[in-house]
């Protein structure tokens, strides 16, 4: 059994629409944010105090992206994946890279310096530049959906879940309404997916049962 | 032939180094930092204007740790990827995940808050709060390196390559000073290696040849 720690709204939605798509037994823990004050018994659990935290057997691990790259490979084959005999697997590994790495830290950045700091460590200096910064990388995904309805392996894989995740952040901080018209086709079309709403409908129940309350709706 | 773009310490030395790993034949291609700005002749190349860039073929890539992820795969059979049949091969997806995500995004903001910006757009408290954030998630690889000469399979791999270049940066800006014991000692056992040293010489000898002088040295 999977289990998978998450708070409402987090990047740990990565790892969960993944086990929707894939169709996999889970565990869904969900956790007050930030967990590293509100919970801190999660602290013996994840020494990081990060989210996710997923624990499959004696595997453990903390990376958003890596986690769904993870249940790919261990709980498929699935075409979810796009594997090394593809010839998209060089783009497929870059979107599963690039939607952590590159599109969601610069989004954090608002998020932390316009909402989550109190009013005097505050910047919009900061939170206007990784917003720029978001942005200019988004040109990548805008590029990449002008004639395709998904990334890459001409599919809906686990590149369009990871990248999907940072633009469901994206509308949660407002910056949706700077989309280019291919992304914000895309992602309507990814909200759409039964997948997408199955996790969003796991994670609003899970939260009502174990009494954690919503943090932030798009 | 494959074609690797590259400032000098930028963390396209990640993909440097894995080349070098694998004894792979490969073009060094050095541009002066930022590209953006310096060489605009590039975006011709690489719209988003980033470093790394690899060209293989039809495949080309951006980020740094997805390129050695794919370098491995399909340049490999090699002992420098941990394989779905291994123990650890949640553990070394996690690293390679971790390597840019959550290691390498927050000195970014060090660098740019202290040294790159205009001196009125320069922060201290924002390169303070990831200085911070970096030596926090910096435990981890504290914690790995207790018992272990490196971080999965029981062996030099990928993930050290990764890693390594986050420390290389910390390195670079100073951070180094704040290293736990075992990760001073990890860097240092990093630093002896004939790959990583072979790397280094080619940037130093491509820099020199091209004409692109040298960026920071630790």
């Amino acid at each position: 059994m999977i289990t998978l720690y998450h708070c409402d709204g987090a990047r740990s939605f990565r790892p969960l629409w993944m086990l929707e798509e894939l169709g996999a037994d889970y565990e869904l823990k969900m956790l007050p944010f930030p967990p590293r004050v509100l919970a801190k018994e999660y602290l013996a659990i994840n020494p990081l105090g990060t989210i996710p935290f997923m624990v499959d057997g004696a595997t453990k691990m903390t990376e958003s992206s890596g986690i769904c790259h993870y249940l790919g490979v261990k709980h498929g084959p699935t075409p979810l994946m796009v594997g090394p005999e593809e010839a998209d697997y060089g783009a497929f590994l870059n979107w599963m890279y690039f939607s952590d790495a590159t599109l969601t830290f610069p989004q954090t950045l608002v998020l932390r310096y316009t909402q989550l700091e109190p009013e005097e460590r505050r910047s919009a200096q900061v939170a206007t530049d990784y917003a720029k910064w978001f942005l200019g990388r988004l040109r990548a995904v805008e590029a990449a959906t002008a004639n395709a309805a998904f990334l890459s392996g001409g599919r809906f894989t686990a590149a369009d879940i990871v990248i999907g995740y940072a633009l469901r952040l994206a509308d949660t901080l407002g910056l949706v309404r700077d989309f280019g018209p291919n992304v914000a086709a895309y992602w309507a079309r990814l909200q759409q997916r039964e997948g997408y709403q199955r996790a969003r409908t796991a994670e609003q129940r899970a939260g009502e049962e174990q009494g954690i309350k919503p943090r932030v709706r798009p």
